[in-house]
């Protein structure tokens, strides 16, 4: 029972995500399928990037991640496919793996050119249906990564630029907040390893988190640390650094949103 | 092919259930998995109870139904795992569980402990991935109920207060609209079996339904019983009494919505 | 591993497309389930007539479709199984399979009679849980589709009327928007057959698209052939003519909505 996972900006409107599981199961009818999400912001390349970076390390060897967020369809832009911890991503060559290309020294990365892989027409608006979802459906049958198109090196592939929080000589860290979550929770790009030093300051809330116009005092454990509708700083899930409210949502109490800046300094 | 299925708040927006289902995979790749709905009110325990209580009883034995609607976590509130008519529930102990203590006799409830059968690390913010999935996956592999942690009884359980509807002297019945669906209908807490006396009454009319401002006589059969954009009352899927308009939406034409209350007298 | 699809106008808010899913599985638990959408708009049988028209053939033989679009549940409406090219749909008779009958002449149809197919207790109000769901079950297991009821012809079933687009004398194409997908994409229902002629002109800009107040030279080839945020024409990849803007929504930019108007002359 091989795992193909899929995640888009498809939205769930429309048929979209549901022609990629027939082409799937058209070529291995015995894959689990699951969805990630499809409600990536559209075009939303650098949310994608993290939502993907995220969900990957739940997934049990051998599973292969399929992600369609792709504005330059129909362009010259090429589509990858990367092997890593014995783990399978199908993906525009956008920049949407960058966080992956730095997990692990031992990955094989190729670029897409084998058109036997490939669904029997390919359009020109709609390579999840007619390359990224057959080609996961043959990796998931155990084709052999190399056999789908020329060896390249990660560094030949599109980065991300700007990614990263910057860290300031006085300490003082400055990041984004890359995803606005369902229930309001502000998630940014700063990991909770950058934060291990400030972290111990805790206890005498030293540490101040800036965002918008607001201040918040501390990196709390969870969410109920603070009373209900105060806003708080804690390691989210994802285990980077999120601003939420208590039983509230943080994007609408605070008036801030994805793109914002988020500070953190002691 | 075990049933695993899920319920929660989560939404659509996030990698969340995603990253539930790669838990769950990872320990039983086996298995069926199943959405109920991610889209009930954040937080809000009672639409949850009474959502997975209308679901369960359309799934055949040895299913197991994860409920993730949680806004206590990372307090103390514990976990539960309910086997009930063959069937398993994992949930908060917050009394999204309450509609089905009173399913049946034969239960057996246990407090989630043993550390055995959760993720390899437990963080403050997601036990839905990281207790609640792993759990259900090992009940969906056949760990006896009794290995998760110590058996209470269903009365040592949190119970959600207030949510049968009442009935005075005069036999009128006061209830409460507990969810608004997606066509409009709102659906009320007032069993088919309470009404079952009232019912005979329906070809003279003499039953009146009051919601908000507005004056509904009967209870029809279907929506269709009534013009297009005339509400009715009627027996909704659920079993429970539901106010509709044909062809329209209840919630928006009569003004009323979730938590509003639903008069029923002859 | 049989697959059964589900499209309906249920949305995603409750638990109406679980229960199906139960009830499937209760019979065939070794059914593969795939979603194509549940987010037709209410009641537009229209829009579900070109999705499951556009999605069904990318599915294996053998492959079952529900379709539950269903505005007459619960008056003398029927329900229909379609075999066709070793395929099965099952839907209601409003006219949702009108454009599945025009693919092949071979075709099987009945109307569902035989309750011995049917859920234990048919409701007045849910046949997709009811009837489609168990019905479609026992097809994904073989059942035989002449055991399931009357055998009827396509010509005696409903279809919708005035669907196809009207080509004038002149040759102008004036069709309908029956779709707007999730990025803006406006979805016409001008098949690209009709418009090969024309499309040999692209290259002189001959071929004028009317929507709206907008006047759209040309057919392209892909998003990117007009500079970001232009309006084009292109054929989708469903195989219709569909109005875009590239790296834009279409819909917002050119004030159009589904049910307009697009006409397409030389």
């Amino acid at each position: 029972m091989p795992i193909i996972t899929l995640l888009t900006d498809f939205g769930y409107r429309d048929e979209y995500v549901g022609l990629m599981k027939g082409v799937i199961l058209s070529i291995n009818p015995t894959v689990t399928l699951v969805d990630i999400t499809h409600a990536i912001d559209s075009q939303d390349i650098l949310q994608a990037a993290y939502a993907i970076h995220s969900a990957y390390r739940y997934f049990p060897a051998g599973s292969v991640h399929l992600i369609v967020v792709d504005p330059g369809v129909g362009t010259g832009r090429s589509l990858l496919a990367l092997e890593m911890k014995k783990q399978f991503f199908v993906a525009p060559d956008n920049g949407v793996l960058t966080l992956l290309f730095g997990e692990h020294d031992e990955t094989r990365l190729v670029r897409l050119s084998n058109a036997d892989y490939f669904w029997e027409t390919v359009s020109r608006t709609f390579h999840g249906r007619d390359i990224i979802a057959p080609v996961g459906a043959h990796l998931s049958q155990g084709t052999d990564l190399y056999q789908l198109g020329d060896a390249i090196s990660p560094a030949e592939a599109v980065r991300l630029k700007d990614i990263e929080p910057q860290r300031a000589d006085t300490g003082e860290i400055t990041g984004t907040i890359v995803s606005v979550d369902h229930f309001g929770n502000l998630i940014s790009n700063i990991h909770h390893q950058m934060l291990t030093q400030i972290e111990q300051f805790t206890a005498d809330n030293r540490v101040i988190i800036r965002i918008g116009s607001h201040v918040i005092p501390g990196i709390c454990r969870t969410y109920a640390d603070v009373p209900p509708n105060k806003a708080l700083g804690l390691i989210g899930s994802r285990g980077y650094l999120e601003i939420a409210v208590n039983k509230g949502n943080a994007a609408r109490r605070l008036n801030v949103g994805k793109g914002d800046t988020v500070q953190v300094k002691i």
